[in-house]
């Protein structure tokens, strides 16, 4: 919470990494969520913590953007990057809480391959934003989160089948689907601040 | 259907305001469907003439928007205004379609409280269209639908936990979660309304 | 793949054309997917290939708008026709790798019709792309569009109603429900596209 004696000086650049590594702490905690032995209220708790610190940022951003007259790139493309960043730990949080409040303790282990996925979006989005300042190096990143939003979709419609194939409770099924839907959101809005990305530095080119 | 001799001076705030007061109808519909003596075939009856003079309301503010040169806004924002207070009246409509058509006849008492959001939702936003006029007073208003949308956001997560509790039949399980995300989705798309309104606010002030 | 010999004058008429007759093929292995004796593999094989043409026409138009000074109308109108038709194409796919994942024997004949609307809009789209040219006879193809996506929504409805008669066995609800709602989803996509048309026809006239 030591955001709030945030410098007054802090760039667009600082606070859109700032809500990227946002992300990278709620993949993390998603990753712990799903491990075994995890303490599931506990993990939750610091995901909702982690999730009102993101929302801090975002709020942050919103208020620079409001206050700022001159922006480094269009004004509605920075509210995207933000909104589109807040979108994906919404997405996260509620993965972490249906954990939870469905009380399912018996996670099929492909999931886990879902969780990487976006640990992996997670620090290329981390370490694009930087980048936003000089424009350079963003392709590889874009390219890559869409090749890796790919390779989720198609993980997903194997744990979609293997949901269905008989080897689960039509109860435990249910539970399972959802999580696994808003797993797969989650990577979506990743892809979608890639799409983002794209667009600005396409106009800035 | 007297809005046939609508008369031609109608101004868009009184147009918006009407659609918005078909949503105050269809909200109290969707009440009146979930009383447990309910007469499903006669609400549903009900609900789709609602709809149908709402889909008038929108017809005339779209005829409006095309034939005057001076908008009091956006043309755009109009649009966008008049086709999301309509989604809210199809998402409504679509509820009670689906009561009716999965023959549920046992709801969960917890689905009142999200129909209450919407009732409240639905007065809140009739209540602000004719401040269009004055921008006064709108941000009230905007905050609150926000504040009630993540009231019945919580409320929703609770619902659909409940659901998978165990208590109800699996087959039951899937017409409830389809009722209770479909009510999900019309507060939704009050919140949506709420932020274009925002958006209008903030350009024109 | 002869599309790697394209001309380089292939106007943005033709392209549009091209990227809406894949989608007749696609509509139309989509029927053989869901004929009794369908040969699954083979069918859903074919589909890729047809996903994958789609695709090139897509990527062609992109290309074509970002290379070209001076477009037939509205740069960003170009993009979301192309999108547009793509997300049909990628919807039809789906359905074709569920039927296929989910190892599903025996399809509800109600969704049959689906596929047929899908059939009349695909066809609809690509008798009306090369009228965005001269913009003339654009009217009926949207409103008939229009009137088959609620022909197909009330289908919808009914099919779901169907699936929870308990008539079915809880698993299978769960994939033909999927199965028909990517029916429904590749439905509205026509809808968007024809949408799409109807706001440039509008722009222009």
């Amino acid at each position: 919470m030591g955001l709030r004696f945030r410098p007054v000086d802090t760039s667009f650049y600082d606070l859109l990494t700032e809500s990227a590594q946002h992300l990278v702490t709620g993949a993390s905690l998603l990753a712990e969520m799903l491990a075994e032995d995890a303490d599931h209220d506990d993990v939750a708790r610091r995901m909702r913590e982690a999730e009102h610190n993101a929302d801090e940022t975002t709020h942050a951003i919103v208020k620079k953007v409001n206050s700022t007259f001159v922006t480094p790139f269009d004004r509605e493309d920075i509210y995207a990057l933000a909104s589109g960043l807040d979108d994906v730990m919404d997405m996260m949080d509620e993965v972490v809480d249906m954990i939870l409040l469905y009380e399912v303790r018996l996670l099929p282990a492909e999931l886990s391959g879902q969780v990487e996925v976006l640990q992996r979006c997670a620090e290329l989005t981390s370490a694009a934003m930087p980048n936003l300042r000089s424009m350079q190096s963003l392709e590889e990143y874009w390219i890559e989160v869409n090749r890796l939003e790919n390779a989720g979709d198609k993980n997903h419609r194997r744990i979609i089948a293997k949901l269905f194939s008989g080897e689960f409770k039509t109860i435990e099924v249910l539970k399972l689907k959802d999580i696994t839907e808003s797993l797969e959101e989650a990577i979506d809005a990743f892809e979608k601040v890639a799409n983002t990305v794209e667009q600005i530095a396409v106009k800035e080119s």
